[in-house]
Order: C-alpha cells, then structure tokens, then sequence
C-alpha cells in the first residue's frame, strides 16, 4: 500500500528509505502466496471504497449505534458477495477487511459449516439452499449458562416422541439456558441446538438440531421461545450474543442433524461408524483461530511499531530532538519480540492449516486415523496461540504509553475483539490438558520415534537425551538446531517432570484421575513447552522452506531466532533444568537477545508494513502509516459526540447549582 | 457484611461454615486498624442506600449517559459531604463506596493538593477556600499530546512581561496541546497549568500556574482558551479527560505558585531553597497508587473465588455432581496467588502509607533528606504493584471463563478502572529504571549495611553472599528467612548483573549514558527483583506486626509463603542464577506450593470475605455474596436495552428486505 510520493513524517521515511527489505516479497510470504496477495488486494479497495463499511465513527458510537452500524454492514456484505460473485476466500478477506464482528458471521462460520459436517444429503439440499441465499439465519446454541467447555454437562434435552415422529426441546432449569451465541439474540431465524438425545428413558448424549426461532414473516418468537441478548460484553458491541430458552418446543424427526448418529422412525438409536466424528466443527474453529490470531497481534503491533518511531520522549545525549522511544532498549525488548511472535504466529496458523486441511480431506475419505493427532495438536496451538495473541497485545498497549488508552489507537478495540478466543470455544486451560493427555500417552508408550508424528518424535523412547547445551558463544544462538533442540530437551524435561509426579500420585495410591489432577499443573507447563516448540519449529520451517532470499531471508532467520532466545530468557527456569543449560548459558542467550534487538530494530517499520493493514482497516490515529499522528488525534477528539456543544448540558443540570451555591437539582 | 440468616448458595454456606477464621478480625488487618474498620462501616451505607449512587444499571449506560451520571454523582457527594461533615478520611471511603469515576475527582486529589503543597500562605488563603467550597472546580494541567512521564519536554510556555506583571502562557506547537488530565474537558472552571517559565529569554523551566478556564457566570470557555473533552476511552467514560490550547493568555503575577520558586515583580528568578522540592504532589499520587493496588485487585480475586466455588464444570471422579471448578488445582493455581498477592500489595500499601507520612511530616520541617529514597521507593512499587494489580485483575476474568468477558461479571470494569496506572503519573517502565539509578548508586557507593535503609541493606558491602540456597526440604520454604534471603540474593545478584554490564560497556568505550542505555533491559529485571523483595517483606512485616491469633495468624503465614514460593517457581532462573538454587530446589519449592495451594483453599472464599466488599460496590452477577450467581446474571440480561422490543428494529432497517429478497435499504 506504500506509494512513493505521498506525505509522510520525517521519522518513517528514514526508517523505510534506510530500509534493504523487499516488502512484497515480505508481504507473499505472510499472505502464504502470490495468488492470496493479489486476492486480497484486489478484494480490499470494494470494501475501503464503500461508505457503509467505514469505520471513522466507530470509537463514538454506543452500544446499541454499534448493533445497528454492524447489521447495516452485515447486510451490505451479503449484497456486494453477490454482486461481485466473491469465492469463499475472497468473502473471508472481505469480512476481515470489514474488520467489525458481523451478527451475520456466525451464520458462515458456524451455521452452514455444522450442516455441512453433520448434515445428511437429504438435510443439506433442504437447508444449506435456504442458507446460502439468506432466506434464513443461523446460529450455533451450544454452550449454556451454566455449562462451557464440558459438552457432557449440557442440561437441554431432546425428547424423541415416536408416536409423532418429533423431538421435544426443553430447557428444564435456568442454567440450561442457551447463553453467549453470536447472533442468536436478534438476528438468526434459526439456530442448531446442542441437547441430550434422550431416547425411551436412555441419555444418548449430546446430539445437534434445527430449530426455527422467530417467524419468517415479522420476525417475531416462535411460541415457546425465549429469547434475547445477553447483555453488553465488554466488546463485540455490534454482535447480538444472545440467549434461548426452550419450553417443550416440538421439531420433526428430520431436524436432528443425522450424518453421524440417527434416530430411526420407531426411535431406533443407530450409533455413528466412528465416535467424536462429530467433533469436526468443533476443531475447524479452533484451528481458526490458530490461523487468524497471528493477524490481530500483526495488527496491534503494527500500530505500536510506528508510533515508536515517531514518538520523542527524553533527553538524546547527543543534544538533538529527543529521543525515538524506538531506540530505547527496553522499548525494543517489548515490541521487537512481539513483531517476531506475530511472524511466528502467522507460520503457525499456515502450518495449521495445511494440516487441516489434508486431515479435513482424509475425513472426507473415512479416514479418521489422524484425527486424535489434529485434535490435541489443535487445542494445544488455540490456547498457546490465543494468549499469546491477547498477551502481545494488551503490551502494544501499554508500549503505547498513555495514548494506548484512548480508542483513537485501535489497539483497545483490537484486545477486545481477541481476547474471547482465549476462553471460547474451549476454555485454554482445558485445552491445554487435552493436548497433555495427548503427550502423556506417547511419552508412557515408549513408541520409536518412527511411529510418532514429526512434532512429538522428541517423545520418543529412542530419542536421545543431551545431558548438557553444547552453547558456549552468544553467536550459536544464531543456529537453529541448536535452539530447537533446546527446545526440545526443555519440552521433554517438562513432560518427563509432569509424568513422573503423575505416576508418584499412582503408586502412592491415589485413583488414576486424582494422580491426574494433583499434576495438572505441571501438565500445563508441559504442554505450553510442546507448543512452544511446535511455534518455533513451524515458524523456522516456513522461513526454510520459502523462497525469501538476500536480506529478506537475513531478516528472517533473524526473527527466528530472536523468538527463540527471547523464550530462553523468559523461561530460562525450564531450560535450566537437570543442568542442561547453565546460568552463563542463559546469559549467553541474553547477550544473543540484546544483539539481535539491534538487528530487528533497524528493520522494525518496514517488518511490520510487510503485514500490509491499509489504514482504513487498521482505524488507528497512532498507526497511520504515514505517521501524522498528532494532527489525527487532535482532530479525531474534536469530532467526539461530548464536544457537540462548548458547554455541556451537565453545566446547567448539574454543576451551575453547586458552583453558584443555589440548591443542586438532583 | 455477613448476616447469619440471608439466603446463600450451598456451595458457599459449605465453605463458610467449615471456616476456621476469624473473618472480622482480619478485616480489621486489611483495613489497617480497627478505627478504620468502623468509619469505613459507617460510610459505606450513606452511599449504598443513596439512589444517586446505584450503579445497578452503570454496565448499560451509553459513555454519554455514563458522563451525566457521573456528573449527577459528584454533585451529590459534595452535598452529602457537606452535609455529613465528613472529615477527609471519611471523604476518601465515601468516594471508594461511590466506586465510579467523579469528574470532580482530581479536584480533591490533585488541585487542592498542589495548591497545598506549592502554594504561598497568601495563594492558599485566596484560592484554597474557593476551591473547598466548590465556587471553582480545579484540573491539573501537566501531560501534553506530545509529551508524558519526560517533564522537561514540555512545550507549553509561561513567558513573563515585568511591563504588565503577567504570565503570557502559549501553546505553542500542537503537541503543546494539554492531553489526558482528568475534569479539563467540561467540568473545570480552573487549573493548575504546568509551563516552562520564560523569563527575560531565559528558560527557568517547569513551573506551576493557575489559570482561569471558563467563566463563573455561564461556564463558556475564556477568550484565548480552546479546552474539550479528548474522545472516547478504553474506559472512565465517567470521566471528561480533557484538552487544553492556550492562545497567548495572560495572567497576573500571582498566579504562578510559588511557595519554592519566586519571580519577583521586576521579573528577578528566585531559586527554590530545595532542588526538587516541588516534586511532592507527583510523588504523593505515586504513593497512592501503591496504596490502592491491592484494593482493585482485591475486588477482582473476591468475585472469581466466590464465582468459582460456586461453578461447576466437569465430570465427578466419585460420580456426584459436577467438580466446583475451585477444586481443579489449576484454578487454585490462577487465583490463590493472587488472594496472596492482593494481600501482599494491601500490605505494602500500608508500609507505603507510613513511610509517606513520615517523609511527608520531615519535609514540613524543611527536612528533605529522605526525598530520595521516598522517590526511589515509590517510583519502583508504583510500576511493580500496578502492573501486578492489573495483570491479575485480567488473570481473574480468564479464571472466569466465558462470563467473565460480560459486564455484569464486574472484572473488565474494573480492569479499565486500574489499567491506566501502568502508564499514568509516570510510565512504568520510567519509574523501574529511577528505582533502577537508585539500586545503581547504593551498590556502587560500597557503603557498609549500617549506612542504608533497611530494604536496601542487602546491597551493602558488606552484606554476605551465600553461595548455595540451603534449602533441602520442601518444608524449609515455610521459613520466613529462608524465603526472604532468597528474595534478597535473586534481587543482588540481578543488580550485580546489571552493574556489570554498565561498567563493561563504560570500559568497551561507551558514553556513561549509551552504556547506561545498553544495561536498561538488565535494570528492569533488576528492578523488579528489588520490589518483589519489598513487597514479600512489606507482607511479612504487616502479619508479623499485626495481632493476628490462631488460625488467621497461621493463614496470614501461609499466605505469605505462598506468594514467595509462587514467586520461585515464576521467575526460578532468576533464583538458579550462579547456582544459588538448583533445579531440585525449584522443584521442592514447586511441591511447596502445590501443598500450600491445598492448605488455602479451603480458606478462600472466607479470605475474600475478609475484603469485606459489598454487593453493591462490587456490582458483579459472579461474585455476589449470596452466590446466586446464575439468577442474577439472567435478570440482568432482562433489562438490557437491547432487549426493550422482541423484535428490535434493525429488524425493519435491514433484515426484512434481505431475507424476503426485496431490495434492502442501506
């Protein structure tokens, strides 16, 4: 998006003019290809170009302005997805240049996707039809008031009444509320129902169905349907999360989504040929939001990274203008490492999808062996991926300085739009345990290496052991075998710690799921060490195996490898453990650290460019691009609603009584 | 708070009765002494059952309502103030039990105190009565669009002309702009402008004055002044944080406190007897920051201990109901620290407190010698317990789950009331390294432990470096010594490498400032280790001093064990540096901690009673006391306005003509 002439601040234009990078080469390596870069920007301008997406007014606007503002564009999209015949890629990048929560985007991600996993032939020619042509609206009501991530604890049932051929919905008690669904509120006509199957008295578990909601004349609840907002959240004010109560409401048979399990007429139960079949839908959002949470910390870091260059704060030694806050090292040890964990993040979700999408088509195939594999690795990456995410934003934040606090530097909107993926669609901490229980059971079995996929062949029972990190200069940092094997030796150390106390809990007579629960905790840390690793390893494998070259290749490895040491120095503990690094190993790597933030920092403006957030997207006064950053803040505010007037009615309501001593009316 | 008949979940009456503590009395710890405790109880409930203050419908109020509201709120504490004659101590609570953000607020907390302390009798006499009785409303003007913490940065001029016996003052540039301070947008008839004095062309520096913003009659902005609100927030939408541009405004002479630096009429410069001696007010808020740390978090920690003993979620080992989600020791594991910390921070709170008083009552006598280390203590627990207070205040809305991300939870409320700390009245990354010149200085100087304050003097000459942590037993951890000279030879050894690589990079040929520029990542960990060392001991002083009995003395105790071994275990490379610890000491240190997690659980819901907060001032649906936590949130959701009409109008606006495939109208 850079054009040689256009107004730039001193500051930028030095960075960017000093600069050998080849940002687009930089910018196909982050869009993971020539054919999504061009996509993209051809895909961007239809949405920048339009009023009706703008978001100048965004940050003034009250909740319910928001509600209305996102339906508005929500049904602008659908409009101009027609008119221009977007492919399903191209209408995701259209969503993302919209960059506002849609009440129409659950619809796409989670409606139409459930009936195409879980639907039979017969169901999806009857409703994916309706759905795609926006003739109905669909939610996906799983979680409830009272119950999350455990599936088994769902309260809503389904009843199957074999004298009508109808199952009944209910939800017996108040926690069995449907709660938290984006766009089950005021916008979805109807909705997939996750409830118990409950067949002739027998619990068979928690089963998906079809339930209208509101009437599609006027839009009105149907009888025995509940249903609203769940209030203001702390963002997603444009996203009707809502909630549902059922009271007896009947469905025909024929709206139990039945791919898997089905319900004959005579209310037969005929189990699924392969059990968590049905887990498909569920995985897919989590490797989404392994892919897209490199995205939103390549947003916040943008902005931060701008405006440390062009912000002057203190004394220049030299006694010239004050100081960039970029050339502080403190300031580089907070964002450099960001701008690398986002690259990191960005070739992680590349990775995740790749295996997604082979595992997806081996599914499609019959074939579910590789299934468990994407699971726990899926959990493991959301959780690590989504805190890091969320993490890395709130310090651009805070990198921000005061202004960081102001909805004019996007970055709070940014968080808040993030930060849910770390409790939705499994709650981080569960998730991480499922990947541990993954780890467990390849450390216990003791397979050769040969038998275990490429990230967890560490695991393996002939995998050897270096007693001691070979490190003796700052300069072997640079060498990526020998920080992913420190990586490595700490994941396994960490495993190995986190069986041991598991297996003690055993022998000293405690049940098999207490032993468990008394070594959780190390079981997260192990499993943040694995996926720490499988970051790092896939971050080094997408530089490794792309086609950057010269400086670009240089600046790269570079970034490799200050994610790598920044985690050394972070973790240093976990690394020092069984004396497998020293602590003058340890400061090897802070050396290593300190020299490679010197690198990154001369190429920081133009690494974060290469992430290419036009800045219509990126809605930010301190990230502009072109660093006019002062002159939009101040012209920003006055725009602000409780500037209308040069006296604010409160004067006369309020604070004329109190000032002129007369009675306050209250 | 606690009444012995009123309804209460299960889950929360089982642990209140099984408690052992002697919850009244630890209140009374919290609350620093028993005559607290009782004006705090005295205060609370003229705010409480004042329908002026509900906060029951604040999560719903648009920024504007919430900007009127406030208003409303200020108004009526002044009345009420002056009604109950309040003293100041009483004035504080009442603003506490208020919880939200007054525009009237800075005020009583920053205008009147640096009129107070930079003030001559004579500006006093004139302006203090005006400003107590609330004939003017004060701001204090200091912070700018282009400049924060970096005070000699500032670009606004006071320029004096002896001709007229005035002050010119001028906004010069744009990033003159006054940007952030509280009440300057619309509330504000007056402020304290700080400006650097210009006399006969000499710059003199920033200095102090008092300029007339609006008028008395109908508050319309004085000619020459351009003052509004800066636009929306992250939150404190209460609160109009405002701008200010000054056009070559004059004021007499008199204006400019001068209680340490004079300008006499002829425009002759008086130096202030004491250097320094006007930075009070700034560190008087620092200490206040450190004082209320702990109570933000405290309010967090208390709604998701109580949230999770009521919470179930996950399958039964023995088959009963689902597990209360406080029994997983990954959920002792995220909030028992953090009841310590909130603890831990009360505590230093409280040392602050004294140590203020103290200095503060020396410098009334002219006595200035403790400035320094006040400064440099106040400057490193300022950046230390914020950041501590903010980031658990986020860890307790993860330890929510999906609610915690509602507003009825409470916990982003009061995040986006605490976050600003980490940044406002001195960024902490600044503050860090001040404390950071103050360790550098002590530590250099060589002097003997006889000639330091006494959380310093382990970094005296002659103060013995164990080489090896004695530790051999998990149990030893129990043992204050132990853990605290740990804390101290993490915290010198972290200085000892931080001086080390300032005097290397003096040595290699680096300018004392590049070579101090080059150490800063190094003083940040230093730093830190220093507070973290101040903040255990402050704890341990507090329950060693107090008069805790029994099992409150023996909680306390644990308590405080765990918030040091929880510190081991966080930052253990620290800890093994030059082989003090060793990796099995990390890991008795670990099995420490999960004991102690065991030990004080079964005491959490009684120790966040202890906080003593009521409902109505936690104004969350989670942490209710009674626990009816799902009801709650329900019913609020009800009266969402969102959910005024069962079909909203967007539904008119834009749905209908999509899904029935008119033209939509956009």
């Amino acid at each position: 998006m850079a054009a040689a002439k256009r107004f730039m601040v001193e500051e930028l234009r030095r960075e960017r003019e000093a600069s050998s990078l080849n940002i687009s080469e930089l910018t196909t390596f982050v869009d993971g290809g020539e054919m999504f870069s061009e996509k993209r920007r051809g895909t961007y301008p239809k949405v920048i170009e339009d009023p009706v997406f703008s978001m100048a007014n965004s940050y003034f606007m009250s909740r319910e302005e928001s509600f209305d503002d996102s339906m508005k564009k929500s049904v602008r999209y659908v409009q101009r997805k027609k008119e221009l015949a977007l492919d399903p890629f191209e209408s995701r990048v259209f969503k993302d240049a919209i960059t506002e929560d849609l009440p129409i985007a659950l619809h796409e991600s989670m409606f139409i996707p459930t009936l195409q996993g879980q639907g039979t032939p017969e169901q999806q020619e009857k409703w994916l039809s309706l759905a795609k042509d926006y003739k109905i609206i669909g939610a996906y009501a799983q979680t409830e008031l009272g119950h999350g991530t455990y599936l088994r604890g769902l309260e809503t049932i389904a009843t199957y009444d074999p004298s009508r051929q109808e199952f009944v919905l209910d939800s017996p008690t108040l926690t069995a509320t449907k709660w938290w669904p984006g766009s089950l509120g005021h916008t979805a006509t109807h909705t997939v129902v996750v409830a118990r199957l409950i067949i002739k008295g027998v619990d068979r578990g928690p089963h998906s169905f079809i339930v209208q909601l509101r009437s599609l004349e006027d839009h009105t609840p149907l009888p025995g349907i509940e249903v609203g907002d769940i209030g203001p959240k702390y963002g997603y004010f444009g996203m009707d999360n809502g909630f549902l109560r059922m009271d007896k409401i009947r469905i025909p048979r024929d709206q139990m989504l039945m791919k898997y399990s089905k319900v004959l007429p005579d209310g037969t139960f005929v189990k699924p040929p392969v059990a968590k079949a049905a887990y498909g839908t569920m995985v897919g959002i989590r490797c989404g939001i392994v892919i897209y949470s490199g995205r939103g910390l390549a947003r916040a870091v943008t902005i931060a990274t701008r405006y440390s260059v062009v912000r002057r704060q203190g004394e220049s030694s030299t006694g010239g203008p004050e100081v960039q806050v970029m050339d502080y090292q403190t300031q580089q040890h907070k964002l450099l490492p960001l701008i690398a964990t986002a690259y990191a993040l960005i070739s992680t979700g590349q990775f995740m999808l790749r295996m997604y999408m082979q595992i997806q088509s081996e599914i499609m195939e019959g074939n579910f062996s590789s299934l468990p594999e994407l699971h726990a690795t899926s959990s493991g990456l959301k959780a690590f991926c989504s805190f890091a995410a969320a993490q890395g934003i709130e310090l651009c934040r805070l990198a921000c300085g005061g202004h960081g606090y102001s909805l004019a530097s996007g970055i709070p909107h940014i968080f808040v739009q993030y930060a849910p993926a770390m409790t939705y669609e499994g709650e981080n901490t569960v998730l991480y345990l499922q990947t541990a229980r993954y780890l467990n059971k390849l450390y216990s079995q003791k397979l050769p290496s040969s038998g275990l996929a490429d990230n967890v062949a560490y695991l393996a029972s002939n995998y050897t052991l270096q007693k001691r990190s070979p490190v003796r200069t700052a300069q072997q940092f640079l060498d990526p075998h020998v920080l992913l094997e420190a990586y490595r030796q700490r994941a396994r150390r960490m495993v190995a710690i986190a069986v041991t106390r598991f297996e003690n809990g055993k022998r000293s007579g405690l049940s098999q799921s207490d032993a468990w629960s008394s070594s959780t905790c190390d079981w997260i840390t192990a499993s943040n060490a694995h996926c720490h690793y499988v970051v790092l390893k896939s971050f080094y494998s997408a530089v490794q195996s792309s086609d950057l070259t010269g400086s670009n290749r240089a600046m790269m490895d570079a970034l490799c490898a200050l994610y790598g040491v920044f985690g050394i120095t972070k973790y240093s503990g976990e690394f020092m453990t069984d004396g497998y690094m020293s602590s003058e190993q340890v400061a090897l790597a802070r050396d290593q650290l300190y020299s490679l933030l010197s690198t990154v920092r001369k190429e920081a403006v133009p690494l974060v460019d290469a992430f290419d957030f036009p800045d219509e997207t990126l809605n930010s006064a301190l990230g502009r691009y072109d660093g006019d950053v002062y002159t939009h803040l101040y012209k920003w505010a006055q725009r602000a609603p409780r500037n209308k007037k040069k006296v604010h009615d409160v004067y006369e309501k309020y604070l004329k009584g109190m000032l002129k001593q007369t009675k306050a009316k209250l």
